[in-house]
């Protein structure tokens, strides 16, 4: 019953808190998470006819950073736990004006990977958008969100088709 | 003309490069970036029901987040120079089933912060989403977008009321 | 026999090192340390005054630094181990005119996790030192001790009531 | 007068922030601090015992802990600036039972290097406390104090002889 | 036969990649490198000439940093695992003109640690040239180079007598 | 004469030290450095035989490194002023069964920038070892050196035909 639920990162007297996860079994752990930039038109173009090589340079920089921004979770997500990571793999395509990014990371770890994989994705999207801003700083980030998640207590998670963040 | 421009941070060739700004005058550089985190009526719900202090709490360490983001951000987006801030201020609050997080970064730099003020909102975004994660994967962070900038050779930039990322 | 007892950090030849703990089994580590800052009498009262959200968020802020740095300390600290933690907890309260922070970590690791501890207490108390010193840079931190361990070969150990650095 | 003073940094809300240096000058600014560990007499005798070389590789890494943790001051304390340093001095010495630390900053900025003075005596002295508590757990820090500092809007500043915290 | 073999970090497409290790057993890791800087003969004089004490505090000084690279390598190297290190050996001396660097790094891992003791050999090197660039900027680093690993399913590996760098 | 000269980074008593710059002039400071990776025959011919793409990238990845790497440089080099850059810029090559990497940094500094261009490609060469090594663990890196700087009181130097480290 959701009157009983609270927000586990939340002590009950109103404190932020990390998770103690001393009990919890070492289990295989895997998250993907997607980013989508949205570029303006000349940005775009500009990504589309410097060619084949530049435009996976862009993309290759946003997955290098992405993959390096995994390793940094523990380090800017105040109240994530350090864990050693078994993978992180990011994708980035253009996709007309828009330039899509998918993360994914496993570990075995006590603790799930979805901050890691929500970071590699929005840091690598922050790179795409660093990288094209100089043909138009109106380019935007979202959604990020994760797609899904696997092992731990909770199980495997999937985004639905209807979810609007209402889950 | 838009066939002549093409992106700074890619090289002739199609490598990607960092632009060099030996020859830019330092001047007073600032930028302010926004995200937006979605949440799912129940997260929202106990954002809110968890009262002042703990709500609070939770935009607190997003707040801090992405202050610390900012001055990680040299470390985090590959072609990024590494410069000293002179502030750093983010704000979040809770709309409805919306956290929005305002992030403005200023210094003298012979380079423009627009990446320090996207780099604070986006980690400040992921850290609402850390916390509240437990009571809702689906939670969606977007847009993550530049508002406004100003200083540097390229001036004042705002974005309008209707830039879909098209400008 | 003390004369035998050497500094296991120090190499036989006089050399700093790093303890080889590849031999130790995995097991349950906890360590508890704790830092005080004294205030001036200006600072406490504007500490007090500012009420209770901004003495929570002052003592808040010093939390989450301390939370990260228990993340930063084999970064820090030159002989450390990195290793996963499973859980940081650092409590931080004003007692007059003194501001007490306690820091708890817990792992399952080879090694202890008593400097993670002590890392933990000593930067939530620069916290604490940085965020009052407007009000008087008098202020002191001290001290900043281990109050308790567990597990590992050399087991339970406890301050004790007459422990003046002397045991 | 007291009740008109506030804590620069907390704004009148009551949340944490970072201080705008925007229309401060660049000054030189210096900032000394000092640290204290009180060792237990069996680690004071083993550091004694084990020799001028041993005893300057403690001391000698702790100074470089301390020159490290200065830099990192920025990614350590939530709202420091970042700023290039000119200069980073760490002393460490074995007076009787206790190793007396000294950190020495200066730089040309637009705020003080008090933290980053704090910082490296304190991260010194938990690199002492690392090195030698395998000899006695009970060993303490502290106090960790600022000594003195020069440049900006306040001035010099020195201790005075009985400032017991309360300045 | 060669014509199948491919560069493991390298996608089938091209793109580089972080290696899965998620289905690796975690064993026991071993890795020996080493690391050569040649002095000019004067800063080989005066690093001689100032004693046993500087000699072995730049040469302690190399060594510190070597252990802390280690501890970096996954923030470095952009496609390296992270990994709890157990143990991170590094030796330093002067023979005539060359400083000789060796270092030695253990863990119980999925993947192993040669990029750990080849980084820690590498900055350790640095370090010295760093040190001693203000006698001689002509001082070069090389070879840095793997010795001998050990655990993992590609077994040991020992440097040959006639590898240069041909296998 | 060279019985006056000593190490700047080592103090009187023998203790390493940071240079201390507040005295000195900030003006612009340039340097290069380069590195070569030897490479077995099939690492080469793996690395030539993947293509084009496949090759950039590999040889992409380290300049990336490289450039992130030239940003830490501070946190690495225990002695390093953390200064801000205006430029790194990479190249990396396959000349043979060698890969060729020129490092070039600028910034306007009162201290210079050959640590960073050292260190950048230091870094960009230990990248391509670690994504060519499982076709070959016997390639080398080596020599690493610094080829020229410019700016400072010492003025510009470059790398003569017959410096064997000798200068």
């Amino acid at each position: 019953m959701a009157k009983r639920r609270r927000l586990t990162h939340v002590a009950p007297g109103g404190s932020p808190r990390m998770v103690d996860v001393g009990a919890k079994p070492v289990t295989r752990r895997a998250a993907v998470a997607e980013a989508w930039v949205t570029l303006g038109a000349e940005a775009a173009a500009l990504l589309r006819r410097t060619g084949a090589v530049a435009k996976g340079n862009v993309l290759e920089t946003a997955r290098l950073a992405g993959i390096a921004a995994a390793k940094h979770t523990a380090l800017l997500i105040p109240l994530c736990h350090p864990i050693p990571l078994d993978h992180v793999e990011v994708r980035a395509s253009l996709l007309g004006r828009r330039v899509h990014i998918q993360a994914k990371v496993a570990a075995e770890a006590k603790t799930g990977v979805e901050m890691e994989a929500m970071t590699a994705a929005a840091v690598a999207a922050l790179t795409v958008y660093d990288m094209v801003k100089s043909a138009g700083k109106g380019a935007h980030i979202g959604p990020v969100r994760l797609l899904e998640k696997a092992g731990g207590k909770s199980g495997a998670w999937r985004r639905g088709e209807d979810d609007n963040g209402a889950r």
